[in-house]
Parts: structure tokens; sequence; C-alpha cells
């Protein structure tokens, strides 16, 4: 073994794109000793003069370090690296913690494998852009043995932010990940959506932003309150029936198609409401969608 | 003309749902004289013991008062109350505020409507719930002329909250109502479906529910980007093309339909975007959907 695998403070990143040398980079700044490789070369020119070796092979990248982080587009990706017979074998007894975004199906599937070929292995996800690696901003979500998590924590605070282990199943991060992706791109489609509206209202993006801000801001306690239903089961209404919510979904629907705008996405919200009328559950509480979407 | 109608703060509410019997109270708080009715009967006891006068007709309530505001479930449920004869006539010369919640196109037939009749008319919206009324919570939004709109200022204070006249097109209070409604709905749907997901995959939704609170947390300043964006037609793609946006969208997707889950909202914003990549602009940022769907 080499000097670097006896040292924890030593970790080679797999994968180069902007959060990859994101990650390398925040380790360098840390000092902790860093290899490099990417698929295509030509990426690490920064990252070496920054004092990072660069790797001729993924085999001789993996095999540089105790812990290897890779972080490439998805588990296509890191599988068409990872998965070739010498690097499994480097692998072997070292650690490897994969950042890169996919389902928690796929989480799970490269925790078995990697429990085949000997690999210790962590599942993590990287939930807020590569400008704040390195910075308090970040937020880490890691799943897999939680003893193998405090063995890595210290190299891993090197990554700046908040980390949080969220439990020993390996796909645990993946299923955060995809349940907060979600969140934010339907939230976001929901605004490019209304601003097009807007548009064509002559309002502008300016003038709808600070309102748009007042919305953001009543989201928090909702969202408490919408998952201690869904949680429970109990689906109140009382206040706000969803028969009162599909009449002004309606209403989002005509104003669009009017100005010949796309509605599909409200189309489909709104029948996703107008079934839980359908059911006898007017009365209820707009959350009761989430049992109709999952067909229960 | 009666006493009531030489002063200005005498007010009629026309419609005693949730909101309309919130509107009335709080005038009666403030010491608003206040004539109620509700085309069903009923509704009003309360009100009248906090010293409300009930009228006996649609027609006998608006003649009641200088201001008559209405709030119902939409346009068609106002048109049906104040376009009978009787009640039109009674109006002419009195102003009449709508603030049930329609679309822009309903809000300036009906400024047409009034202009036709003599009747002094001003548009507006709620934006915010039924207990909101008469705290500094509540949000109202006003459109129509802005004489009109400062000489019942006055009285519309009594309301509570933040009123803000936003011009002088009828519609334009609807606009926003419509455009803010669409941003709110969209997002709830992106979360119950997030808890859907994070419940098939043994994630409660009080485990979720902090991490989302992280989501809106960073919507504010994603909304006065993606407004300049759309605002500018310039649509900056460089630390977020959309095409990486479209691979996570495509996780979400497979995430939940692995678990049976509907998914048919994420297909239709991942289709959105995948139009975007298919027209050339795949490293433009996510907000070149506004044009996509707007047919631009």
């Amino acid at each position: 073994m080499s000097a670097h695998t006896d040292r924890p403070s030593a970790v080679t990143v797999v994968g180069l794109g902007p959060m990859g040398r994101a990650l390398a980079a925040a380790f360098l700044a840390a000092g902790v000793s860093t290899t490099v490789w990417n698929r295509t070369p030509g990426r690490d020119a920064e990252l070496v003069a920054a004092g990072a070796r660069a790797a001729g092979s993924a085999e001789e990248a993996v095999a540089a370090s105790p812990l290897t982080v890779v972080c490439v587009v998805n588990y296509d990706a890191s599988d068409a690296v990872l998965r070739q017979e010498s690097v499994t074998a480097a692998l072997k007894g070292r650690t490897l913690v994969n950042l890169s975004a996919d389902t928690p199906g796929r989480a799970r599937d490269t925790a078995e494998w990697a429990a085949r070929h000997g690999v210790r292995y962590l599942d993590g996800a990287i939930m807020t852009p590569a400008p704040t690696i390195g910075t308090d901003d970040a937020v880490f979500l890691h799943s897999g043995p939680a003893e193998l998590y405090e063995e890595h924590r210290p190299v891993l605070a090197a990554l700046g932010g908040t980390h949080t282990h969220l439990g020993e199943d390996p796909g645990r991060a993946a299923a955060y990940d995809i349940a907060l992706l979600d969140i934010f791109w339907t939230a976001m489609a929901g605004y490019v959506h209304a601003l097009a509206v807007a548009r064509a209202e002559g309002v502008t993006g300016a003038e709808l932003a600070p309102f748009a801000q007042g919305i953001a801001a009543i989201l928090p306690p909702l969202f408490t309150e919408f998952a201690a239903d869904t949680d429970a089961g109990t689906y109140s209404g009382e206040l706000n029936p969803i028969t009162s919510a599909v009449s002004t979904m309606a209403h989002v629907v005509h104003a669009a198609e009017a100005h010949g705008i796309d509605a599909s996405l409200m189309r489909v919200i709104e029948g996703q409401a107008r079934r839980v009328v359908a059911r006898g559950h007017g009365s209820d509480g707009y959350t009761r969608v989430a049992d109709v979407i999952a067909g229960r």
C-alpha cells in the first residue's frame, strides 16, 4: 500500500464536471491530498496547478487513495467507469462515495454491487449548486453504513456546508434527493408558466417577482401542515376544501389558454384534484391528492 | 338618498361564504356601517348580532350603501346577482368592488358592463385566506380607475393588511391573481407528489418537510433571476444548462413510476424542457421554457 492509503486525509475525485471540479478544489483548499481523474482528458489543469495529482487512468486514480468520491452525470456514467474489472479490483477494501445523482433503486443496486466486490460503499447527494461547495451553504445528504460514514466524516467535512447521514438504507439519500428535486422543478415550472401568463397580460417579471416571493414565504408552514396530513392520513379541508381549489385551478387554465399558452401542467393538476372530488372527497384538503396519484 | 349613501364609511357586502363573512366582520370591527346579503339565506346571523344590517334582497342591499363589495365563488356567480335589471339599476352611480376570483378577461368584461350601466367599478383580488382578513397579513390587489380607488381607499383599509393598486386596466388584479395561483398550486402539486414518492421510499412527511423548507428558502432569489431573464429575453444557462435539468427530471419520473405513482406532472415538465433542447437551446437556462409554452 502506498503512503496515501494509510492517511485518512487523502481522496480521489472521479468526474471533473463543474461539480467534480468544485469538490476537488474544496478538498485541496482544506489541505487534503487529492488525486483527480476524468474520462475526457483536459479538465484537470487548474486542479493540478492547485496541487492535485492527475491520475493516468481510473484504476490508478482509485488506487491512489483510501477514499474515492465519484461525481458524474448519473449512475450509467459511474457504472461505465467503476464496473470495469481492473477498477473494481483496485477499489477492493477501499471506500467509494457516489455523489452522482440518480434514483434510489440505482443507489441500492450500486451498494449491492459494491458488497459483492468487497468495496466499502456510501451513497450521497449534493443538494446545492457547484458554487456553494466549500462554503457554509453546501448541503450534502449521505446514506449507508453509519460507522463507515463516521470514519470518513472528517475528510468529507472538507467540502464545507451541512452533512446529514439519513440512515443505513443506501437508497435514502437518493430518495430525499428525488423528492426535493420534484418540489424544486415543479415550483420552477409553475413560476416560469406564471411569467409567461403575466407577460401575455402585460405584467413584467420584475412586477410579478415581489408577489411571487410572497407566495414562497407562505410555503414553509404549509409544508409542515401537509406533511402532518399525509403522515396521519387525515386530510382536513375545513378551511380550504379541494372543491374551491379546483375552481381557481380552472381559472389558471382558462386564462393561459385564452393567450394560446400551453396549460397542460395546470390541466394535470386540476385533473388530479377533480379525481379527488369525483371519489367523494371534495370536502377534504388538497393533500388527499397524494393518495390518488399513488393509487391508494 | 338615504343617510347611508352620503357617508363614505358605509358598505354593502354581497356574498357570505367564509371570505365574505370575514370581509363583513372586518368592516364592522372598524366601525363601518355594514349591510349584508347572500343568495342562500341563513349566513348572516353572527354578522347581524355584531351590528350588520341584513338586506331583504340584492337590490335593497346595493341600494343601502355608496360602495358594494362582492365576494362570491366566481364571475358567473357575481353576474347572476348583479346583472339582474333591478340590481343593475340600483347600482347606477354607486361603486362596485368585485373581489371574487376569476380570469382577467372576466374582470374586463365586468368593467365594460359596469361602464355601460353607469356603475363605478373597481376589480380586486384577495391573495390570503379568510383568517387573515382584518389583520396585517391580508394582501389585497386592486385595479381600475386610480381616483376611484383613492376615493374608497379609506373604507377598504378597514379590511386590514396591504392594499396595492396595480393600474387602470381592470384585468390587472386578476392577472396577478392568476399568475400567483399558478405558482402556488404548481408548487403544492410538486410537494404533494414528493410526499407520495417519499412515503413509498419509507421517508415520512415529517422527515422530508425540513428539507422541503430548504428548497422554499432558495426560491426567492431564483424568482428575481428568472424574472430578469424573461424580461430581457436572455436565457443564460452558464451555470445550469437545461440539458442537466432534463436528466434530473427524468430521475424523478423513473423513481415515481417504479412505485406505481403517477408522474404525469413531471412528465409534462420534462417534456417542455426537452422541447427547449430539441429546438437547439440546450445550453440555455430553464427560463427558456417560458417561450416554448407560449409558442414563441
